[in-house]
């Protein structure tokens, strides 16, 4: 096990009715110019902006809007945002929606507190200091209201980057499962995606003697596994709702990932997909993080086999634990399928004849990406070809 | 599953040789006068002390000492630490030590800012504030040092009893394995025991629907049964004591027991034991929680059956659950027992005429103890006899 620190501050507040205290977690987090940040659509048609509003209100907290997020959130919005921030004297941050949402929250308050362009911060500066943000979390999938990350497109260039920073931390995220009841069936199958690659992509790792993040990791890919089929059989089902929602949070804040070197290739191989095709990110994951397994397991048969026997519940074979490995891959493809998940290229549009372009803007050149392999610009145009 | 709150903002700082670190964090977490408590024998031999007091020297920040902590932690040391703290104007408490020590002083930390007894906060009166508490832990098991509880013994009556407060949780904690690698076997057999029962309180529950926590404490639980035998037959292996350090505070800063309902009666039953007979925790633990388990297991079978087949292994008896259920109670006393520890009265030199004297203390008359299964007098009464 690698020496790590741990640190997730944020104060959840989960269950039935909980984002009617939006108003007084804010005051307690010190927020009294707040902007409310948002995509639009079911926020403001289900009434969930109005509760919002009418709870900071009841606090007397003073609010400005921007709404118009969309999914693979864009370096525009960030501006107008940052902008309504200095002009307005914003002090906190309220992101209700996804992890789009909360994603672009996280780069406005990175931006109202600094001089330069926020897009430094997602091209390497270290972050030190941000507006606190707090988050409404309306869909289980990106774990963003519990960790440190945020994903941007800039529109110049269709760049997608990612900046990480213990001031991204949501002070409060409010989790109510109820608010994902109206998700339709693809988002709700793209959400639990991304979760599962969250946890694979600290689960598949070189460093050694790490059962207590390693059985942690695969209880919650097992909860998954059980509980999103039930959710898309029954989307009003508040407890596969209220589980896959727990399950994305701690996905994705670190407890399971801690000590362990991490591989995010297939998030990175995923980016580029969904920059130049804007498809949504769990359904280029699911596309992606098989074929990345199918070129990356030789490496580690055994630890694929883990993964096959443990979460898939796969027959050991002793004799030829390649076979055990391979099928662990298909298990979770099948699965993806049956989630209605895209697996192959062409599903999402996406065209073999891109991937030189595809493999350019991820911009390795002479270095590798991942950790668990080491992918050369020829690796990665070879995992990209698995995916056709 | 229930409505809920999680907030487990302690910074963990954990590996190989992290408490150097010491000063610089106490300075981060904003300690100028610290008080260092401690228990004596292995903390001061190792010169894990001396090097704590370096680092802190290192940063110029003040320190005032106490030693002398107990198993059992008594309410005597604890008011001299208060003593302490007020004349020196002490800002920080800064445990070095495992459960007991810094359960010891949390309750130094919340008589320190309060003008009455600390002990109203262990008869139950609100925890509003608190000095700040950083630990450096020495034995995994008490969890503690990520948790809201301290556990005190008075000494007036041998009362144990326990506070919980959020301003009780560790603004840091330092988890070094290495400092648990000279722990005796008996004692890193009753830290495992003390994990597995934080587990198992929180597992067995009336609650429906909570597979990801189930399946984060059945990953837990897996992880001890795995490691535990790893470090008694090599108590050097870093990995092991590792594995279980991190276990143990996943076991207990709630991650693992949120939005169910939890039932710590076979706590209460050991606190009574080791309050009259001053065993370890962990052994009164590994005697109590079996005999717990046979008494209510017929509340839900297929709740027990699930527990031995998931965390034991055993074979489903799709006929006979209750079969199944009985398998795993056994597997988990002959676990315990693989491992050294006691599960029977005579062990602990505990005297069965004693029963009546452990009910009364307990102090439940008409009241009701427990969630899972609500206990009378007469149902404790049964399950002290079943431990004979």
């Amino acid at each position: 096990m690698n020496n790590f620190n741990f640190y997730s501050p944020t104060f959840f507040v989960f269950g039935k009715e909980r984002e009617n205290e939006a108003g007084k977690y804010v005051k307690r987090f010190g927020g009294t110019r707040v902007l409310i940040h948002y995509g639009g659509g079911s926020v403001c048609k289900s009434g969930l902006l109005d509760r919002v509003k009418e709870s900071l209100t009841a606090e007397g907290i003073y609010f400005s809007e921007l709404g118009g997020v969309k999914p693979n959130p864009r370096s525009g919005l960030v501006y107008k945002g940052i902008e309504i921030c200095k002009k307005e004297n914003i002090d906190f941050i309220l992101a209700v929606g996804g992890g789009s949402t909360i994603d672009s929250s996280k780069a406005i308050a990175l931006g109202a507190l600094y001089e330069g362009d926020f897009w430094d911060f997602y091209e390497g500066k270290r972050i030190d200091k941000a507006l606190p943000v707090a988050t409404i979390l309306t869909i289980s999938a990106a774990g963003s209201e519990g960790s440190t990350g945020s994903v941007i497109t800039h529109e110049n260039g269709m760049l997608k980057r990612a900046a990480n920073g213990d001031a991204l931390r949501p002070v409060f995220s409010i989790l109510n499962p109820e608010l994902t009841v109206t998700l339709p069936n693809y988002q709700t199958a793209c959400g639990a995606t991304d979760m599962m690659a969250h946890v694979m992509e600290r689960y598949f790792t070189n460093t050694k003697d790490i059962e207590i993040t390693d059985r942690l990791c695969e209880g919650i890919l097992l909860t998954i596994i059980k509980e999103a089929p039930k959710a898309l059989a029954n989307p009003t089902d508040y407890e596969s709702r209220a589980n896959l929602m727990w399950a994305g949070m701690v996905a994705h804040n670190d407890i399971c990932g801690v000590g362990r070197d991490q591989d995010w290739s297939s998030h990175q191989l995923e980016h580029e997909l969904s920059a130049l095709y804007d498809v949504a990110h769990g359904a280029g994951l699911a596309v992606m993080f098989p074929a990345w397994m199918k070129y990356v397991m030789y490496h580690d048969v055994m630890r694929f086999a883990q993964f096959a026997v443990r979460v898939w519940g796969c027959e050991m074979d002793y004799q030829q634990p390649e076979n055990t490995a391979r099928q662990g891959i298909a298990k979770l493809e099948q699965f993806l399928i049956s989630i209605g998940m895209p697996v192959r290229f062409a599903e999402l549009n996406a065209k073999a004849e891109d991937i030189p372009a595809l493999v350019k803007t991820l911009g390795l050149g002479n270095q590798t990406l991942g950790s668990f392999v080491k992918l050369t610009e020829k690796d990665v145009t070879a995992i990209y070809k698995l995916a056709i």
